[in-house]
């Protein structure tokens, strides 16, 4: 049976020793979210992790979402786990207490969204998707509608959904079908609303049985609509139209807006991905007119680091049952002699193949989860801080980073999920076991909100030219600084030497890519992805020597503690030595430049 | 709907005009085996690939095998199709003529396994199975036995199992725990009878409803056996003991072996793999006693190279499926401006990112292909040349090559799937489409046969140092040689100046893993992986750069089939350009040596 601890230990060492999110409670709106109070929510959130949301992961996969009737039914357990997530308040941490909500840090919301997804992806995604939908609607939402939906949102009586995509489009919204046609004034909430016709696919808890009622965002065309993406607007269309009830909003009337299937995937079957049929439903209008993509992208900025986080917190799971199963399975001897001359074998972790996979997994997992939770203390920056330059310089990194987290932390999730399979061998293909769960279901985390091809592009398109590169100061800047600062460290030389050499590669080629790219733009796409792989590799890097510097200095003091401080070193050794490099041939490969790519005609493939 | 079409035009211009398959006819055995038989065999083999063993690939994945009371019930339709494979000749193909084979080259075997591996993994594996169980029959058995076994094996109405995992050992088969008993003399075949008594697990095709018979190949320890792998005996098991009938062999009573249960798997759902439980059941004894894994090794060899083609094929298919869905689905537009100004939108084949995957897809498939065939062509030098010392060379060159293609083609067939599912989006990831499907069952070429860790120890481990390096030689000699001719060659530069390189990177890599891997095997061990990848990437460079010669040769005089020769050197190109250069990071990472690995202790991971 595979099994999973919340990883508590390695997230107090991030916010208190190396991120020092401390600094946070100076924030106004903050003053509350001291260590404290943090160290005891984690201690809830742990629980409710491995006690009720990991113990449904296995039986959730292999009952998935049935659809009977127009109904969508969850698997067994999901309606009683997810009112205990519900009273436990875990919908409304970071919401705005003007709602309903707790007001805690978004930094915490991070941690949180790693540590339910590598518990049970499949049911994170159903609170995972009314985040998006609160975002837009606090953003862009009238207060009528600010009234109605952002309390039940936080109280997880409602849920929400994002209804982007159509049969024939999903990247390029700019196609989209879906009508929507002027109406009469609400009569309930005084709002006007508008008939919305289409169809939208893939739409993630787009029906379920664990709510009273459901709140649609939905991407339509209103009948002045200009062409392509400068005519979208976006639409809150709930299941149930909202009614007045002894002074408070209740799920009223049926909606027009019903699912008309679910799909049969890979994996996140305990997740439905619904067909929505609109058919005249009654939607309000959520922010102006033709303006809906700008909604849409608060929603989906937000949405694409929750999926990062989903990478991973599978990548995370997946490394403690291989790693178990590493120290329990006897077979083969030690290359440099028995290890274990009473037993008929040894455990496998002492083949260096193996520890490679490991250490690959595990070097990734706590470098990534440092790089994300730097950029949920920069949100609260970009959110919380009263200096308007503080909360720029916050949103332009946030802004970076975006895409870089949501491809690399998926993409090197799925390489973990697999890199744990395979130290199982045969039993990692066996679903009892519980890996090839974790890659079927870290598949997805790669493709939906934007497949990552597509953060490869809005990275070298939209992020590196943005201000002149204003947004890869907010990177290049403090990794020089941190470099120059340690440079004459010589217990710093093991991570500071392969690190300045990534990064000068990273500099090289980012002038390489920015200048071929103003020349001609299918240069900066022909370079895209291996680009964003090379500037993940240092973005981990740079938080592998941080944490090497913070540990290094920990290690003395460190009573009953030390082998924690000295795995991160080692770890941070391994990173340098036997990952990091891969920054060089991905710069040779960027170098090849476009026409490798463009030069064979469609009919020649 | 999922396509699937036979690579035929590829399979001619890699037998008749890159490998000069003609050859074969000189040797004795093969005077038959000219081009017309050749390509009218292919023309065979394709239609049944794509018109019976293909439509029931998508079937068999959602049908799966069913387990009712002891037997094992393949998906609708597979019986019916093996009955019309059986009637095709499909198993008797290189089988020998004594016992009723064709005698065809082992290559014409090669290129059918890639092709029935692509239309249907699943089912190619029944009779894939036999292969394994007749070679080692063919090789070790007793006359008897022969006489048996092997014309059933041959005409399909028997098929063949490799009784070899048990549930606490799959790697290191010393710990196996498998009894055989002497028992009486088999009043039947005169043979020497062995009780045996145990629990395999994994067994493919362990039990199943397609044949009247299943020929086990077992694993076992005699009661004086020594120790560890040096006490190993193999025994043939069959599930209904052999009688005589009107003077030939058919199946008579049950004998004590019988299918426990059948394991669910992440792919490959329409084969069966079965816990295998033997409570004295009756074998008989195949080569010399406690030589038991000499003969394994015979089944096992050849099992790996099918294994590799299986990748190959898996890959071939998801190519075709994401090409066919980049050509049609219309999203955004041409970064360099609209491809298609009178269509909504332009078809995704025209951005650069698109291309780089089914160029890394295509680049790979093809250059795989020219290598697992030149090494199939080599076993028939190795089994049917006269003259010895070409036999050696050949032998050499697969020993050295096996690991290399079951690891690389089955590592590369797997990120082929996985580039082709992200190809399709969120299509990819639903059922219908087919995409998700070939990554669940490419998923398991990497696993079985000898994890793909493994693969990478049988190279460094006993490959590279077999007799001083000559494995080594067969193959860095050919590839200087070619670098040799071509260096003078302007036509030839693209692909000679790159190769060069990589290989020159290659050539100091492995005198320094033979130079550390001598003072501690550990070493040798932390390089395996990379060490076995970067072997692989240069000689699909070789292999690429050997295809470019010929293409650039044959172009001036296509009539017609111009495309085709330009298509392949545009390919080498981009191999050249933006692949082969992840050389240079693996030199680098295996440069960074054990330390990394082995420096952590067990209870830091």
């Amino acid at each position: 049976m595979p099994q999973f601890k919340a990883p508590v230990d390695d997230v107090r060492f991030l916010l208190h020793e190396v991120l020092d999110a401390q600094q946070l409670t100076a924030l106004p709106g903050y003053e509350e979210a001291t260590p404290d109070l943090v160290d005891a929510i984690l201690d809830e959130a742990a629980k409710l992790s491995e006690n009720a949301l990991f113990p449904l992961n296995q039986s959730g996969d292999q009952e998935g979402c049935r659809f009977e009737n127009g109904v969508v039914r969850t698997p067994a357990g999901f309606k009683e786990v997810y009112e205990t997530f519900v009273a436990g308040g875990w919908t409304s941490l970071a919401g705005d207490p003007a709602y309903g909500g707790q007001g805690l840090p978004k930094l915490l919301e991070f941690v949180m969204t790693e540590m339910f997804s590598a518990a049970n992806l499949s049911f994170s995604i159903y609170p995972g998707l009314s985040h998006g939908a609160y975002n837009a609607l606090e953003a862009f939402g009238t207060e009528t509608q600010k009234s109605i939906y952002l309390p039940k949102l936080l109280d997880g009586s409602w849920s929400g959904t994002m209804c982007l995509t159509e049969p024939h489009c999903g990247t390029d919204l700019g196609l989209i079908r879906t009508k929507a046609v002027p109406g009469e004034i609400d009569a309930v909430t005084g709002e006007q609303s508008y008939k919305l016709t289409g169809t939208k696919i893939f739409i993630s808890a787009g029906e379920h049985d664990l709510t009273d009622n459901i709140v649609h965002l939905v991407l339509a065309k209103l009948p002045d609509a200009p062409e392509g993406v400068r005519g979208i607007s976006l639409f809150v269309v709930p299941k149930f139209k909202p009614k007045a009830e002894n002074g408070s909003w209740q799920a009223g009337p049926r909606n027009g807006i019903a699912c008309g299937s679910i799909e049969h995937k890979m994996g996140i079957k305990a997740s439905s991905t619904c067909v929505m049929n609109l058919d005249e439903a009654e939607g309000y209008l959520v922010g102006a007119p033709h303006k809906g993509m700008r909604a849409m992208f608060v929603m989906m900025n937000a949405a694409r680091l929750a999926v990062g986080l989903q990478g991973l917190g599978v990548a995370e799971v997946s490394y403690q049952n291989a790693l178990a199963y590493a120290k329990d399975r006897l077979q083969g001897r030690a290359l440099s002699g028995a290890a274990n001359p009473d037993k008929p074998a040894d455990p496998i972790i002492v083949h260096p193949d193996v520890r490679k996979n490991l250490l690959t997994m595990k070097a990734f997992t706590e470098g990534a989860r440092a790089l994300a939770f730097w950029i949920g203390l920069t949100i609260d920056h970009q959110t919380n801080n009263p200096d308007p330059k503080a909360r720029q310089e916050a949103d332009d990194l946030v802004q970076l980073m975006t895409p870089i987290i949501k491809a690399n932390l998926t993409d090197m999730g799925y390489e973990s999920a697999n890199l744990g399979m395979q130290v199982l061998g045969g039993h990692g293909y066996i679903q009892e076991w519980g890996l090839e769960q974790y890659v079927r279901d870290a598949r997805i985390t790669q493709i939906y909100e934007g497949a990552n091809g597509i953060q490869a592009l809005d990275l070298v398109g939209r992020k590196m030219p943005a201000h002149m590169g204003r947004y890869l100061r907010r990177f290049f800047h403090p990794v020089a600084e941190f470099l120059e600062q340690n440079r004459n460290d010589p217990t710093m030389a093991d991570f500071i030497r392969p690190l300045s050499k990534s990064f000068e590669q990273l500099q090289m080629i980012t002038g390489l890519v920015a200048q071929r790219g103003l020349k001609d733009p299918v240069e900066a796409g022909a370079a895209s992805s291996d680009y964003l792989r090379m500037f993940g590799l240092v973005a981990l890097g740079y938080m592998w020597a941080r944490m090497a510097k913070i540990a290094g200095q920990q290690l003395p003091q460190a009573n009953g503690h030390a082998d924690f401080y000295d795995a991160k070193l080692k770890t941070a050794r391994f990173f340098m030595k036997r990952i990091l490099p891969q920054t060089a041939a991905l710069a040779l490969a960027i170098k090849g430049g476009a026409e490798p790519l463009m030069a064979m005609d469609v009919e020649q493939f």
